[in-house]
């Protein structure tokens, strides 16, 4: 049989700096360009990122059935069409390899110096190439928040919330990975009390604090995923800033949604945590009253994660402070009813796909996820250390989401997502 | 000087039936299946298809810049990313090589045997990788009609409709091309005066007659597109129709807008015509009151096309009934507009993106774009030839859109967009 990836008490022989996220138990995948210019996939060991595109073809994966080239590509598509038994195989090897009781790279220096970069040494890139990108809306006390502010503290929450994964479609283009700065955007606003719009910067910029799973090619067009069947379907997760004008998205999303309210800009998180590492850390998911209709309903057992999350705001050369600190296991909705109810009607969802948990709030107003509800619409600013306040982001601010799961001395985690958000563009004046 | 290509009275030595969409002035882009099985770029003179990757490889295209497998791709995005100057030099060629008094191919057999294929012989693909795709919501008087039968008919125009071109995501993997015969989706509904929603098959499934155009990689993210300019990142058109469930929709859409109720499937037509073919179509689009902000101003001219279009329902073996005769001059927004909107907080639009106008409904009741209006929300059903009724689209039926411009004796077509309602899918019986 072999050996159990996820064993706490499995070491490597590579050094992993105390509370690193990335622990052999980890294993992460993602994109990045080497010191040479080169992109690959890669995973990473502590402060090590790996080229498993030279591990490959080293000769380190073999007897797993992989085409020549599947690592040697700038996304991990055709790896997350492969399928949830090949992704199980090869996370297996990878254990196996960085082993601390395995001497075949160990000790093989040559290799080394071919398959190991610091993390100094390269550049991430967005992971995968990302057919359609959904948000969800699952965090009851996000939309309870919302519902208050926006529309009727005594209806909060409209009549549909609680028989579905309410969800909308997000656009593909403008999501970025940690590291790549944002533009404050421009756009149409209606002051209040205006009969018409203006047109100017936005000035309520702000995060979403989120999560996001990754698909693999789930079904054929018209044909639903069972919800017994979903999770199969789910290859990782990332954390996911899903940056929002709350001005624009007042004016706007009455009655298609919201649209360049949030189609500006959304950051992920460069390194895919795989479900099978984040097995050791589920939990249930809160009770769903009313219970939801049979095509949502799920077997007893646990169906959430407990993934601790952060948001650091950090002004220009300032220090950090810690915004909020909730916890993915607060969302009402699982990903499996998420990703059963967006295949219902047959919508078909491929490799590579993106679903946005939506904003993450938890129960009590430290843990709310966006400025929105932190600042109660900036009747409460929110104090940084540095002695200033905020109510919403202001231009190079930097936005930080970390996230990490940790039981019984374990800890894996997500990294970070990490984006400044640069003032309004400036166009060239024209010759 | 170069001949132009849109010259009326330009002839080809291929044959050219009467009233047929395609003559030597018309010059699609698709993307084809051959008898031999093999992916190429194409366009098409009357009933014949010819394969540009063929012709490439002849050497027809020679001085023009241009890769070598440029057309030997499945998919139009990299032609379409080489830019308005390319996309004009190899339409002018085709032109040219098509002009009756040019012997170049006309006299060699053997490579007419190679580039030409009858249309029976071949299958048309979905002629580009869609990134993203986004509908608009731009007819005033879908808008009009809409927001009467679901909201309030005093005030059926939503504050923000007249100052901006309504917009929102939609789903581009459950985008098929023409002849891909779609499913009823199932869903969750809302029935009159109930308390809870029921699950199953959607029972107002609808068309909507929409009109779709095609970008090229316009800009960087967070930099917006200038009005002036918009129109040089536009590739061509096609004919498409957004299949929506009326019923799944009324009970999902608030707040964020319809998901389910879209998402299951769109059928476009296969043949992008380009904006070159269509420019002697140009006409003024409907004055806009109250006048747009800046951004959204666009100099006096001919901002719209005139384009016929049509809508036919075929119930199963049985004839086509005409239900509607509406015209794309009618969109109150222009592409032009739609795509500086988009823009304008930097989202960025890459090669192969798709843009729909929304439902085209024109002024009177025989010229709206879907069920919903044509049948008034099923108090009004339609007559069909056979004898039957319709308010929303049944089983088995096929819906077929057309589309085509004529003027001096020239016509300029879209071909058509057709696609089958198959009932809702039935999941094998697990063994």
């Amino acid at each position: 049989m072999a050996p159990n990836p996820n064993d706490p008490s499995k070491k490597t022989w590579l050094p992993v700096p105390e509370k690193s996220d990335f622990p052999i138990q980890n294993i992460p995948f993602g994109v990045f360009l080497t010191r040479d210019d080169i992109i690959t996939i890669g995973t990473r060991i502590g402060d090590f990122a790996i080229d498993l595109g030279a591990l490959h073809q080293l000769g380190y994966f073999k007897d797993i059935p992989l085409t020549d080239d599947i690592f040697l590509q700038d996304t991990l598509n055709d790896f997350i069409s492969d399928g949830k038994k090949t992704w199980h195989l090869v996370r297996n090897r990878i254990s196996t390899i960085f082993d601390i009781n395995n001497f075949e790279l160990q000790n093989n220096e040559d290799h080394i110096k071919i398959v190991l970069f610091a993390m100094e040494e390269i550049e991430m890139q967005v992971p995968v190439q990302i057919g359609d990108y959904t948000d969800f809306y699952s965090s009851r006390e996000h939309a309870t928040n919302v519902g208050s502010m926006f529309r009727d503290p005594e209806n909060a929450l409209l009549p549909n919330w609680s028989h579905l994964p309410v969800g909308y479609h997000g656009r593909s283009s403008s999501i970025v990975t940690s590291g790549t700065p944002i533009r404050r955007p421009m756009g149409q606003t209606l002051p209040k009390g205006a009969e018409k719009p203006i047109f100017g910067p936005s000035n309520l910029v702000d995060f979403e604090l989120e999560m996001a799973f990754i698909t693999t090619d789930a079904n054929a067009l018209g044909e639903p995923i069972p919800i017994d069947e979903a999770e199969d379907y789910i290859f990782g997760m990332v954390l996911f800033n899903d940056w929002s004008a709350r001005d624009i998205q007042k004016w706007e999303y009455i009655p298609l949604g919201p649209f360049l309210s949030k189609n500006f800009a959304s950051s992920m998180s460069p390194w895919i945590i795989t479900m099978a590492a984040l097995e050791p850390f589920r939990v249930e998911s809160p009770k769903q009253d009313p219970q939801p209709l049979p095509y949502l309903q799920q077997q007893h057992g646990n169906h959430s994660f407990d993934i601790k999350l952060e948001v650091e705001i950090t002004p220009e050369h300032s220090e950090a402070t810690t915004v909020s600190r909730s916890n993915f296991k607060y969302m009402y909705w699982t990903m499996a009813q998420q990703l059963a109810h967006h295949t219902i009607n047959g919508c078909k969802v491929n490799s590579g796909d993106l679903m946005g948990s939506g904003t993450i709030s938890g129960p009590t107003p430290d843990s709310y996820g966006s400025m929105l509800e932190l600042s109660w619409q900036g009747t409460k600013p929110v104090k940084l250390k540095n002695g200033q306040q905020r109510k919403f982001i202001e231009d190079n601010d930097t936005v930080t989401l970390k996230g990490y799961c940790e039981k019984n001395g374990m800890r894996i985690g997500f990294g970070e997502v990490s984006s400044k958000l640069l003032p309004v563009f400036q166009p060239k004046p024209k010759k």
